[in-house]
């Protein structure tokens, strides 16, 4: 099927992927004078005491705002604010079906890192929590950063961490497959934008050591000559041999190739030069980095992709509905690295010993019991590192 | 019934008056290849290419955020932003249930009037249209203002403009019942906050020759030394006899007596020295500024009050959720004064000259019929002065 096409004829048949639903009875005189005035004013004062309780008395603790600026929409650039907006409410939908949160979608009408920072900040006491979406780099680490710093509700960007999660969860169950272990492996990341430098700090922290970045100039070393702050810092922590190269240089005896790039730059001869058992995730969106065909054919041993037409796809919609739902069940005050580190070992769990293979070492996004399990693991790392603002360890 | 206790109560029980409502199929592969990616960039490059297509593929032309700062909630006075929410729930829940508008409701974090008109005009490209509440006066006219001249989307202060609606829809039909001519009474209004001034004006519209403005100290004057602007115009176009004195002196001989103000404030013989068939509107919340059946006592012909607990609740539920539903069918790219006459008409023509009495001068909030007069009213109007972006005239 030609999805593009039929989506655009489906969008305008929907108008509107998602809608308000009225959850109280407003039809009488009665319904009225307990629902709105006078009888509302008295949860107001409750609030005006305690502004805690907002998230007892309003839809606050369940609802979460999807918030571009349109400037790195799926891979289609900065197309503006307004035209994010198919994808800001296609992800409401999911978080509504697969986490039962309530989310919203915003687009801010700036580019301006102040103006999204402040317009977020002054909105905020509306959300339980705010979901990043789209925002190019590098602005997007310094929105996300000071966002965390200065709010006390969860803030995700989902371009960076939800794709570095679930892009560990499929790597932690390739590994057992291909039998290696965490810090042991070579790992090649290849596109050192939001996403490959949040892949690389995060499987730092899963005790990863040996990462390389790759980017359009060859793989990131540091000392080298790096304009962009956020390379900068990350190549202070990975390539620790300090190697020079191409990607092709980096991917020889490489254990694992995380591709977060632009299509068709992996070719058959690269993935050959890999190690025994390679694992080869080529995430590039619509087309990934090497068709995955070839790169069995080249001797990978399994390979993941961003699209839903491969088997494997590492998709962050298995993330986000169930780490929101967590985050907000124990009213987290901020998402840390053990909740996101236990969403990704929740999403392994979900494929058993005797399911896993190696066409199958993700859930699928629409297993519920994924998003449940995430949901679980976030819930209770949030509580064990003391971010739960219900429930003490 | 103490709707207060009860209201809090169900509050806490209720936990959020609306909720987000998934209106696709998003549980396989398929549904999400067309409601999210990849099928999703192509909704997206249509809107990129043309702005005006965000309503036609996504949800912004049903959308409306009930956006506060918490400084004028209901009668309780600058409470803060997240202690309004339970105001702005209920007003998205009516919203929704009387004029199938997608309303969602924003809290500001920020009493700063630019602060405020830039928040709004940076998160408008997600809306269809705004309402703006509770926000003190005088900052709620400079915000509504600006904000109408620097978006093409409705923009209505419905404490200023729905009390406004409602009030000259309850008095054209009392005039029916009273034989008066609406360029032939004299009218006072007691409280010149937002509410009273955007009655004052409405009225003038209307054809109301002879109105007089009342706050604490008095009759206001022009030319007397009124420090708020927006008193000091209101004064320029009311009171042209520019008589002195309390609300008492300018009630004697008086038709109408509209009070927005605070209760309890108005006497039986201020009543009792109104002319014969005296209209008395006391819309003072909780607690009218004269009990209604003192002032029936007084000689009061008609009494309406903004409580549901009396007879003719004068209750701007009447006017908005029908006001947009109006305004957002016809894609109007403001909301004008012909919009909004036509909404008061349409109020009061709900009321036919069989069911009409002293009793029943209005239809009730809760009347379907009532909401979608008001709609048709208000898109038929916004075509005749040429505001839709749909149909021309």
């Amino acid at each position: 099927m030609d999805y593009r096409a039929e989506s655009l004829k489906k969008h305008g048949e929907w108008r509107g992927k998602i809608e308000t639903k009225v959850r109280v009875p407003v039809c009488s005189r009665e319904d009225l004078s307990l629902a709105y005035t006078p009888g509302v004013a008295e949860p107001c004062m409750a609030i005006h005491e305690d502004v805690e309780k907002s998230f007892d008395l309003t839809r606050r603790w369940n609802t979460v705002p999807v918030i571009t600026d349109g400037t790195a929409v799926l891979g289609l650039g900065n197309i503006g604010p307004e035209a994010g907006m198919p994808v800001m409410e296609g992800k409401c939908a999911l978080f509504k079906e697969f986490g039962d949160v309530d989310a919203f979608p915003i687009c801010i009408g700036s580019r301006d890192t102040e103006d999204i920072i402040k317009t977020i900040k002054l909105i905020a006491g509306s959300f339980g929590g705010i979901n990043l979406e789209d925002i190019s780099a590098p602005r997007c680490f310094e929105i996300e950063t000071r966002l965390k710093q200065e709010l006390d509700i969860p803030v995700f960007h989902d371009d960076q961490h939800g794709t570095a999660i679930v892009t560990a969860a499929a790597l932690l169950n390739a590994l057992k497959l291909a039998d290696k272990k965490i810090d042991q492996i070579k790992v090649v990341i290849n596109g050192p934008g939001s996403a490959g430098i949040a892949i690389a700090k995060f499987l730092l922290a899963f005790g990863v050591k040996d990462i390389k970045m790759c980017g359009p100039n060859g793989l990131l070393c540091d000392g080298d000559n790096i304009e962009n702050p956020a390379k900068r810092e990350i190549a202070k922590l990975t390539n620790l041999s300090k190697m020079h190269g191409t990607l092709a240089d980096g991917l020889k005896g490489a254990d694992v190739l995380i591709g977060v790039s632009v299509a068709n730059c992996v070719t058959k001869e690269m993935v050959a030069s890999m190690a025994e058992k390679s694992i080869v995730f080529v995430c590039a969106n619509p087309v990934p980095e090497i068709n995955p065909d070839d790169a069995k054919e080249a001797g990978a041993y399994i390979v993941g992709t961003g699209s839903s037409e491969y088997a494997n796809q590492i998709n962050n919609v298995l993330v986000f509905p169930g780490l929101f739902r967590g985050a907000l069940d124990v009213r987290a005050n901020t998402v840390n690295l053990e909740m996101m580190m236990a969403a990704a070992r929740g999403i392994a769990s979900c494929v058993s010993d005797s399911e896993l293979s190696r066409e199958y070492i993700l859930p699928k996004a629409w297993d519920k019991r994924a998003h449940e399990a995430v949901a679980k693991a976030v819930a209770e790392a949030a509580i064990n590192t003391g971010v739960s603002k219900l429930y003490k360890k």
